[in-house]
């Protein structure tokens, strides 16, 4: 499976309704109605306010080379319907052979604080192609902004000491690991253990040695000692893998040894146990022999409330190995995001407001073409939100409802304002280069930081797109 | 990123820590010791007895394609360590360079139930080898051993109703979205939405048409005719766009339309509200208008709690779509297997067991080269397992004792045995051919139907294996 998934294009990474609403709109003879799709998340994840936008950079790629090969179409010439005949007409099929991906696309940069309801990405193409590509988008943005947004927990909780990505094992795949360990240090984790997302996107990777290091020897001092033979400048020794106190003896031993060399030992890592009166114990022998400057690193189920808990019960670990619970984004596990029609045009040309109905209060959506303007004061904090319709039904910005309620709100007083949807794609291609990844991870810590003192952040609807939601 | 992942090998896909160690164990001259380390997990997901194995196919190509590519080598020749040296010496980068996996894999076939700490993966290799593949195999088996057995638990709720995987959109990258349709199909899921899974792994595709397609009309009856119309022996009318009641009279009038042309409407899909209410009462209307055939499936947050749920207060669902508590293996998110070295060789050649002992008791690892012994009755069902050690201290299986508490144990007076792990890779080769999926899949029906009627299954080490314990 590994070699099969070595494909150029992900056309075909999609649900089959996209594609059989692919062919009911080309038999409906209607495939290039202009749409606009709204993608969006209902509920920040980890209960907090906002989440940090990421895997922009991937729907740009996918955008570009969005293509069905020819193996593609005879999968989907074989596909049948219930009564045994063939799913698709063959003429349907040497459409999507030649279709390639024409519209636009705009989005918020990766690492950018996003709201509820806020959309995060919107395309604007020919309905076939912009259904086509619901579920990949979601696929690509929903799992990389959870992780990213966890990862930014976890570094505000270590409060400026390096926490690290160490979860590739129990991450869901060989690339989930990858895009974890890219979207984790988006969020603020300061390295990775993830050899290949260090190779692939210049992250800093660290690392020194496991359990099965000590247990490969007869004893852990001489396995410390071979450790630092070898490595005589990235020795952090692992000390509970037999009894952690004579492990940090035997660490104690190594480093002075090693010093003896010219090298000092970089420190410990605790990986069971308690880990903050083992840390608390560690600390002080460190100390009590000469060794201050050694640093203390924790891991084994970490995650932000764990490493607030260690850090409030003043515990000396200043460096947070975090593994299952940064990349599989727990407790949540996914973001909801959805993609959703927000208007299309009528056979005239005119725009068509869209919106879900729903039994259930919050599956309903927005109607619209939506962009989201963000007030800022003069010192660059953020005042509000509004979201407004900048093609559909256009906005005057003189009055807003608030999203949560549709209580009236005035414009706020700002000193500047920027649109959060930016030129992904124009016509099929990519806008630009995309942004580098440290700039990314610069900017999703300005907005952490921006966002921090805020409590009550205000999104509204500018009052020409809040009127027009009620005639959906 | 998208891009850069469609490489060959994946032998950068470790966390640095393994490749440090490697080069410690090339520095300390022994990275040819031969090296047995045993791969299991602690607990079984969402609190259950056993898991059902998968992943394991990948584990071959994996194994068979591991060879570092220049461009690893020279990512490799640019990482530095705390003083900023270089962190590999070149001679090293060499014999990477030209390094491929050589040893010995033995595994239980995907579909198997396994039991905590029991092996599911056993390497013997060069340690050096061994230990450099551990991140990787965690990867690719944690995974998909969670969700094929999160789809077991799936299947088993709907008793016998087909489960269908729509987890795309929220699986973590679209190759786990892959991976998780795989090990959905393997656990007992029916189908999956996923086109690009159903391509590569002859799973069945199912899908019809999403709110947005009923969002496109300026009317709901219209969007159902006019889908009616494109694939006549597809309909599964999706009826809560708007309001669930008009949508199923909207079904109901374009099922007659339908039918009036020679085709039968399949049924309806629900997607939000009371479900179960709400199918009784479509269930009611569509028997009234004549369509007692008509299935009614259901989607929205379900998990096997919520289909036992609906089936124990009779809802008439006899299709079920589940997505991201499938593919995101909610609530657990990550198997937690491990990788821990059970025995190394002296410098003079012979075996010595290892395990790693912790301050936390479950972090404690079984010593030995693992394998089970599965019991059977005349009927085939399963009466117990023991772990014994077949290379290191040998086993006679006339005594054992409980794995969990040391009780002693006769041998089950068992029809028939079978070892749980079968030969996978012999001296870096692939053994045999992979299975195909349709015999996986039905062994792990066989597994779960074995054990459905077992409570209190028990796990033991045999005399000589329990004994070889005390000493490490």
């Amino acid at each position: 499976m590994l070699r099969s998934l070595n494909s150029g294009s992900l056309a075909l990474l999609t649900d089959l309704y996209q594609l059989t609403m692919a062919y009911a709109h080309w038999c409906a003879a209607d495939p290039e109605r202009e749409a606009v799709f709204n993608l969006f998340f209902r509920e920040a994840p980890f209960g907090q306010a906002f989440a940090l936008a990421a895997g922009l950079e991937d729907v740009r790629d996918y955008l570009a080379d969005f293509a069905f090969a020819p193996d593609d179409i005879d999968y989907l010439r074989g596909l049948t319907d219930a009564r045994g005949g063939r799913l698709f007409e063959p003429a349907f099929l040497d459409y999507l052979a030649t279709l390639r991906f024409t519209g636009d696309v705009d989005a918020v940069p990766e690492g950018t604080a996003v709201f509820p309801r806020e959309p995060m990405l919107r395309v604007r193409a020919p309905i076939l192609q912009a259904q086509l590509l619901e579920t990949a988008l979601l696929n690509l943005v929903n799992f990389p902004t959870l992780i990213a947004t966890k990862a930014a927990r976890m570094a505000r909780a270590a409060g400026g000491d390096p926490v690290l990505d160490f979860g590739l094992r129990k991450a869901h795949g060989p690339q989930a690991g990858v895009i974890a360990a890219r979207a984790a240090y988006i969020g603020g984790c300061a390295a990775t253990a993830n050899v290949l997302a260090g190779k692939l996107f210049d992250i800093p990777v660290r690392g020194t040695h496991a359990h099965s290091w000590v247990m490969a020897f007869d004893d852990e001092l001489d396995a410390f000692l071979r450790y630092a033979e070898a490595l005589p400048n990235n020795c952090i020794f692992l000390v509970d893998t037999y009894d952690t106190r004579s492990g940090i003896d035997n660490a104690i031993a190594a480093g002075r040894q090693l010093r003896e060399r010219g090298h000092e030992m970089l420190g410990i890592r605790l990986d069971s146990g308690d880990l903050g009166a083992l840390a608390r114990e560690a600390r002080a022998r460190l100390d009590a022999a000469g060794f201050p400057d050694a640093r203390i690193a924790a891991s084994s189920s970490l995650d932000e409330h764990r490493i607030a808990e260690l850090k409030q019960g003043g515990a000396p670990i200043v460096l947070w190995g975090v593994g299952t619970r940064l990349t599989t984004g727990a407790p949540d596990g996914a973001l909801d995001g959805v993609y959703k029609l927000g208007a299309i045009r009528d056979d005239d040309g005119r725009w068509r407001q869209r919106a879900k109905r729903s039994d259930t209060a919050d599956k309903q959506t927005l109607a619209g073409s939506l962009q989201v303007r963000r007030f800022l004061d003069a010192d660059g904090r953020p005042l509000a939100d509004w979201l407004y319709d900048d093609e559909v039904v256009g906005a005057d910005f003189r009055a807003g409802r608030l999203l949560a309620g549709g209580e009236a709100r005035a414009l706020p007083a700002a000193a500047s304002t920027r649109d959060l949807l930016q030129p992904l794609v124009r016509g099929g291609r990519p806008v630009g280069d995309p942004p580098d990844l440290t700039s990314i991870r610069e900017h999703a810590a300005g907005e952490c930081s921006a966002f921090a003192a805020v409590t009550g952040y205000e999104v509204a609807l500018e009052a020409r797109l809040a009127d027009a939601q009620g005639d959906k």
